[in-house]
């Protein structure tokens, strides 16, 4: 019997998606599990193997038509191989190597580990705006700026797991605040949805001109639909943001020259106006090879993860 | 009869170095081909081809010996396949298969090409510095700046051909002098031997400060060696050279995060002082995964590229 189906997870702070594809792309189920990250994580793993068990006798699957599962985590995946891996946000679930212990849980099932950044980017790559590309870097501009490399096809992990973190380009030396990861000037800081509110903040303070965000709270989004109204200052901030991000774009690109770049995450939902703004300063700081690489919007939204996740288990 | 040999050749503007190899790695012979530029380089290719077939004689090798050939050419490789080429510095030698030209001259010998500074970077992971390593950024500091990025032992062409062109990142987005690029701000303006000397006048005209660089002609080399003395003018010039060397190379980090970094080309012979210098100023730019990466001055020098060219041939 042959192998026509896999499982692809993403898993959350808050829950992990779970998707039942055909091997060829097809989205037969998705659902959610929550993330129990109580007792140091350690019902996390148990939890997703067991759904993943109830999905498989729900719909009369057996071992040998399942190809794998694939799944993505939120931290740095720090060895293709032994897939030790550590994560900030799961409530202490530290080294461990995510692949072997999930695997024996679905009684030797292959499983396949990567970044949740990395993973979503793959996802773009098989079935989203940039099927068919040979090589790929994803911006994902959320909470923080999260990315995924793709050259010939494959994720660039990175020999300490930080491959493809881009949020942490330094893109201003000359700034004081610092980020979360320590140092200062991270692109994460003016770029993900955290860093335009508190640019934003910033120009409203230093200025007096009228802006539709004064004297209220808001958020990214407000900010760019702001711009895209016209709002003078909220369109200062999302050329400022833009500015960085084209500046890490640029640099990204005359390293790894990719076919195309994706923004994705919640900022990238901006659409147009935001695309529009990052190609124009892209641009100013490229050189004439990699001056039209397309910046496009990615399609998959919050599936990406779980798409490439089964990317991952039928081998990238 | 077993392919035990195979033939490396760095083409250069003026010279092409060949080598002849053992598989294996052992370099048996090497020697220059003068580049004729005359005829829109039309003699190139024949002129390397004969100077091959002689050695062959010479050591009365036949072609089942021969694995085949590999070649740096200095200029953009677009496309691994049909690695279509354009030369600037050689004659108008434009977009021509290398490969299959060369190939054809040599009696249908296996024929692989690669972009200079990609091919060194193989070199050094192959038989020097880095060997051993399965990812590594060469930056090389010559007339320009070049640089050879491989991950998973592979090198990163690019979409464009404009993989490891990071010469043309941007490190000061302020500057108002144009790199020969046509854009502003290039690592190259800075950070190459050109960019050395150029930085190093500004200076000695904006201050009044003694060095003795001042009232003489120098090169990038002179600069090097002041500041080795403790030159006061000198290591301010190296610091900011080195500066821009790290925050460029701290991007590249925290994107492709290598096993190591090697600085070559004719700048990094100045050692210790460029490297402590850099390395103190890519750390200011990393975050903690990546700040220990090691960064080395490449062992095989103006040999690289024979190197890295069977290498190459071998498949990387």
């Amino acid at each position: 019997m042959s192998k026509e189906y896999a499982f692809g997870i993403d898993l959350g702070g808050t829950t992990a998606k779970v998707g039942l594809f055909r091997v060829t792309g097809e989205l037969v189920e998705k659902w959610e599990v929550t993330t129990d990250t109580a007792d140091n994580g350690s019902h996390i793993l148990p939890n997703l193997a067991a759904s993943v068990q109830d999905k498989m006798a729900e719909k009369q699957l057996t071992k040998e038509q399942v190809l794998g599962v694939g799944i993505g985590v939120p931290g740095p995946v720090v060895n293709d191989a032994s897939l030790t891996i550590v994560c900030a946000n799961l409530g202490g679930f530290g080294a461990l190597n995510v692949a072997e212990t999930l695997s024996d849980l679905l009684d030797g099932l292959p499983v396949k580990v990567g970044n949740d950044a990395n993973v979503a980017a793959l996802g773009e790559i098989w079935q989203g705006t940039a099927k068919g590309c040979d090589s790929m870097v994803m911006v994902t501009l959320g909470t923080g700026v999260g990315g995924g490399v793709i050259v010939n096809g494959k994720v660039i992990c990175g020999a300490h797991g930080a491959g493809g973190e881009i949020g942490h380009i330094t893109v201003n030396p000359h700034e004081t605040a610092r980020c979360g990861c320590g140092k200062t000037g991270c692109l994460e800081q003016y770029s993900s949805a955290t860093g335009i509110v508190r640019c934003m903040k910033q120009l409203l303070e230093k200025s007096d001109a009228p802006s539709v965000l004064r004297g209220r709270d808001f958020e990214a989004k407000d900010v760019l639909d702001a711009a895209r109204e016209g709002d003078a200052l909220a369109v200062q901030e999302l050329k400022s943001c833009a500015n960085y991000l084209g500046f890490a774009m640029a640099g990204i690109a005359a390293n790894v020259d990719p076919e195309m770049f994706l923004l994705g995450g919640g900022v990238s939902r901006a659409g147009d106006v935001l695309v529009n703004a990052v190609t124009e300063a892209y641009k100013k700081y490229c050189f004439s090879a990699i001056r039209e690489i397309p910046i496009k919007v990615a399609s998959l939204g919050n599936d990406a993860g779980i798409y490439g996740a089964v990317r991952l288990i039928k081998g990238e």
